[in-house]
């Protein structure tokens, strides 16, 4: 990926890059798409650069597309990072390094590079590579064994733990990470992963039915041997209604 | 400004720039500063551009203070803007008209620029530029009646707005804008001046009594002919913790 950008280094908006931090969900674990090359014990965020004619949101879709197959995600962008710490050469280096570039071929990269964060919430066993984005090793490691990362990748993660956290008192997550039918417990399973925290199941069944983007279903959960709970589908539209404007619990 | 950044280009990161949406707020009015030259008809937010060595944060507080005088104030990074619009060379050269420029000699200026938005929440009355700062006109303009704005300044400022709103759901605002001593009708007012709509009293009370942040002093409003509204001060310690971790409402 970075030897094809030095190749073409005029096409390239200079000293910008975009990080994705993608979280991966499935049966209530939540993992991190982390990337390693032979060159590198470390690992890496997955990340790219943006043509000198392109948006920085499309450049991110690009790399998520890259790495996981997946088109139309939710994917937001949540900071940008340009401490000074960035502006240090040997900073950019260590990417040449991970890349198993030498030195003088990329001098490009050897200058000062903001990044802009990105990050997506989805179904890890829906994430599929495309050929061309297999030259790297492709991981999902758990949130909680993220081993140590190059430059200040790991901020960036916890930076976006943060973020994700945070959006869900501000809008709905759980469309396209639960099967089409799923209990409350399932969906409660969901919010508990991703907080890492339990939550008081009779307030987290006021609170999400306040929302308004549930629909009961007039089916029970099988293979439940008694007291089988309820299952219910998100209601689409109201969904991403609800995604668009915000949960106006607030003032 | 632009023209002492042209005259030392190689010491400025390329195609990155800062631009500042700083919010008044004083006696309920809600403004926003806003900056003119004698070249241009349009108005501008108030921006800069980032030292190669420097962080985008520290870059951003300058820009503050430039224009305010103001140091130490909270100011927050909310979004990046770099969309494939911003790509366009007209784009970038209708800054240079904006400082009356010659397009020729603004070459370095010619290219993609992607900007990093900040907001602040300030007391208007407070913000005294310091001397270098006054080369440009700068007013405070109520933010129901700003005028055109260069670029995608409109956009970054509308976004802004909207993250100060959805913000005052995770965290407490009115440090440094209120007077020492304020009423909870004062307090309310604030919140309804930055959300633009009335808020339902009772409710009102009950959730910013809930954050904890308040303390009622033993003192009433005078002036008042009778009913006169307790007095309240901030728990500085509280609120900045509170700000720091957030509301904790949420699941």
């Amino acid at each position: 990926m970075l030897k094809d950008v030095l190749a073409n280094q005029e096409s390239y908006q200079p000293g910008l890059s975009i990080d994705c931090v993608i979280f991966g969900f499935h049966n209530n674990q939540l993992k991190v798409l982390l990337i390693k090359t032979r060159y590198s014990d470390l690992w890496a965020l997955p990340g790219g650069f943006v043509s000198i004619d392109e948006g920085i949101d499309e450049a991110a879709v690009t790399v998520l597309y890259g790495r996981t197959g997946l088109k139309g995600i939710f994917l937001r962008q949540f900071s940008t990072f340009g401490s000074a710490r960035r502006c240090n050469v040997d900073f950019s280096n260590s990417v040449l390094d991970f890349y198993g570039i030498p030195i003088k071929e990329g001098k490009w990269f050897a200058s000062r590079f903001v990044t802009v964060g990105y990050y997506a919430l989805v179904d890890f066993l829906q994430a599929i590579p495309p050929e061309d984005g297999k030259n790297d090793i492709i991981e999902w490691i758990d949130h909680n064994d993220v081993p140590e990362l190059i430059l200040d990748h790991k901020e960036i993660l916890n930076t976006a733990l943060q973020t994700l956290r945070m959006e869900l008192n501000l809008m709905p997550v759980g469309y396209n990470l639960l099967p089409e039918k799923f209990t409350i417990p399932e969906l409660q399973k969901l919010y508990e992963t991703i907080l890492g925290r339990k939550l008081d199941r009779r307030n987290f069944l006021r609170k999400i039915t306040a929302i308004g983007i549930l629909t009961k279903l007039n089916e029970k959960k099988s293979n439940v041997a008694h007291k089988a709970p309820n299952l219910y589908s998100f209601d689409k539209e109201k969904y991403e209604e609800v995604v668009k404007n915000g949960l106006t619990q607030g003032w």
